[in-house]
């Protein structure tokens, strides 16, 4: 198929190299250009301008945050500019407010959209082994399915309404915020009392929690190794603070999330926005007054 | 070998039945002597008093509660009674507090002492798959080992303190309750969105949360199946409990761990306390006013 | 004085009645232009457009929140407009975000700018009793000084950097909120052991909380009397918000403020914004099951 | 009147002198002797064992604790030692679970009881100002009301059931623990946007705050002077723990009570018991990461 690619971090980056990988003909662009050339080296075309990677048969975008969506697909013209032979699918994780905009505006201009939210990190995607949560028209999402299947180890349909896909992405990294607030909470409540949170943490990870979200984290919190983040900590404010604006949204409270927004704003308050979210462990260790290994 | 078993509920009696199954002579003990019938027609001996049950190798002990463990093995003097000879295994999860005062009177006496608390349901139990923490002196559980596994799926050592085998099992009920105040506080989000919890849950405990702590909790969630209680919401209520005091003696907050307690006790406050402890994303879904189904 | 006054809601209209009262030239404007006619009446000028207002010695504003003020203030070009001998001084609660943007904006265009919240309800502004908060250029202020003495019963300097009294304004009223919920919570702990909230809170507000605070709202709380709101419920939603944004802006986790907005959420999710905010004492009778009086 | 008094600490000692001022004849016993001298100087009579203290009139006990109350009382044997026609009045802070058992264990012997918690520091209670919470039987109340009369500013009927004197202290506290952090998070709100918590606390402790809770409490936090502790930090952490104990025992969640427990812990974790317990308003500023001044 003939598509094009927006938004060339490491997230979309390695999207875009496993469609190239698949066959497709994919044109890229990236507000800062050079992020395009390992993708040109691979035999894709480079657009000058968003809307000249916006044709052919859809057009995918990853984008970093709401502010970036917005700059690009509305203030930025991208839709005015689309035909409406193009479907627009975009896999960046955003507001539940934004979601809701973004299918009205494609709605008001006839536009063809799919939201297509992603699990996992850059090296997930690069391996072609993403979650992907979709929705949209089942008619469109069956036209585009063979991108999909090219980035995504499976595909998790949310119905018709995209903005669901956005909101389950929202409420699922929220969990993984909890998984790493329990991992640090009850880490250091072991330390505490002589026992290595190594231990503890391997225990539970090979039996009642032996699942990628607490196997990513767990070595990271046991070993304090946040560095090189593979999820840095201001993303992981970023998402709760989205999982608490959802909330809002639709008067829920969540108590879980009011935690570990306070936990990662202290973590912040550190000074390091450099380190992985799991850093929030750190302030689990400081509260008890725990001393750095 | 010859063990005598001590604490004949749910647990006490599935873990007692693999003992017999696997050929040793077992001598049961329970204040209700009603529950010890079954375990005889399976070939248990019966003990009229605790302290004939607390001879031969070794005599394992699964009751309740602190207060059932106080009055059996402290206040009851069945450790004055106890043959030196014995090694007791104590499968009871307990406080921090009570697992230190325990480690200290069979020391006081000369008793050889495991603290081998286990991770598993009664379903678990009788199938013999059970995931047991043990901790005390390596000589003494290799002695005493050929029991355990005729319990257990996997043994897990916890070095020699036995209270440190008694933290991990708080610490692991606690992260258990985490998962399920998370599950409902991001299930109450999206149902209130217009997503359904099984779909959400469903893609996560596939993904993500592929474990056991997620995996069994979540279509109790998602279907609000609360009856018949697999882990009834006041001992749900107790383990928290446990775990605060564990943060309390060694001075480590646990915000999460007071969520729950809060989520727990406004769940008991609407006075059934017969459900599973679960029930308690009906509170997340009645906080956000959102309808019974 | 020659003064404009824009923004005639309740506390906007009180305060400029005493504005005329004092003998000052006032011309009023308003969105809704009927709000004006009760001043007109009492010697008013009435401005058919907001930049009418605001000329003379001062203009004096009193808007609802950071998008009223947004809209005549920046977008609606009012700022634009104004003469550099003209004063702004601004009574509305805002976000400490658009605070710093507004005062960039006046200096960016030679205008001396007032910040100048105030504490009070509407029967306290038409008293002429409020306490109000005031920062900017001390010469400035002295100039207008008899403006703010006819609507306030006190001054309270905050020094030069007008955010700085935006800020103390947003804490405040923080901490009347956690006055609120403490009072909350602790009256359906003694309800809940038989004593009555209306004997335990008026003991409290004769003794170590005899304070405008408490006395405001323990005879709402103990009387479950929450119409006609004083300051309505989603009006409190959204200062803690402010406050939950200024945390964010420097960095301050605010554990209180967190529970605070899951309380009024959940008050909000009960489906009637137009109770007073002490109705979050509803909340904590609920989640503790005690029946209506 | 002939009274005994029991628990010299500097609360007890304090009242016991105010009994002695207004003439009536006081016999003191303390488990420590020394702290019985200041007070045999002004005139009291000395008791070797605490059951000759109960005798004539009344006796008047000040313990420490709840462990304290139990060692003398129960354990001790006071209760069965003393004469009906000796009343017992009660000013210790105690759990609702140990003000039950002992107003069981009165009536059980047939003895007047009164439960009669104070508010009020050491200085306070040398001044004779103290609030004095009291609940029992009315008639045996007005017998003994010149007692309470010598020793309290003034006195606050709370029923004729003495366990909701009890519940008040406990709740009383508690809204003064929560009034402490609400300062404490305010505090460091407006300090990290530049603004003097020695010039927002002292506005507000004018204005809507202006009651003793908060103006003895407000110049410790800007001052940051928590030495010496005028109620040191186990003792609070000890009357919120009462509080979250009685919210257990009456299933009444108390969010704001287990953030103050959280607060109290992690400003124990620090290594200094001796500071007062306004001291957990340097956690609040530790987590924002704000440097001693």
């Amino acid at each position: 198929m003939k598509v094009g690619f927006i938004g060339l971090g490491a997230m979309g980056s390695a999207m875009a190299s496993n469609l190239i990988s698949a066959g497709h003909a994919v044109t890229v662009w990236n507000r800062s250009p050079e992020a395009a050339e390992p993708l040109v080296s691979l035999g894709a075309k480079f657009a000058r301008t968003a809307d000249r990677a916006a044709q052919g048969d859809a057009v995918l975008s990853m984008l970093a945050n709401d502010q970036a969506v917005r700059d690009v697909m509305l203030d930025g013209g991208l839709l005015d500019a689309m035909d409406p032979g193009t479907v627009h699918v975009n896999h960046a994780t955003i507001s539940v407010a934004l979601a809701k905009e973004l299918a009205q505006a494609h709605a008001d201009r006839g536009l063809a959209y799919v939201a297509a939210p992603v699990f996992g990190r850059p090296d997930v995607a690069a391996a072609g082994k993403l979650n992907m949560l979709v929705a949209g028209n089942p008619g469109v999402i069956s036209r585009i399915r063979p991108l999909l299947d090219a980035m995504a180890a499976a595909i998790w349909p949310m119905g018709e309404e995209p903005t669901h896909a956005n909101v389950v992405k929202i409420a699922g990294n929220f969990m993984l915020g909890a998984a790493i607030e329990s991992m640090a909470e009850a880490g250091a409540l072991v330390e505490a009392h002589g026992v290595s949170p190594a231990d503890f943490l391997g225990m539970l990870t090979q039996t009642l929690f032996a699942a990628p979200a607490y196997k990513v984290y767990a070595p990271l919190i046991a070993g304090q190794r946040f560095k090189p983040a593979g999820f840095a900590l201001p993303l992981g404010y970023k998402d709760i603070s989205l999982a608490l604006a959802a909330g809002d949204a639709a008067r829920v409270p969540l108590p879980f999330a009011s935690v570990l927004r306070d936990s990662l704003l202290e973590t912040l308050a550190q000074g390091d926005p450099e380190v992985d979210w799991s850093a929030m462990s750190q302030t689990a260790r400081r509260r008890a007054n725990l001393t750095a290994t």
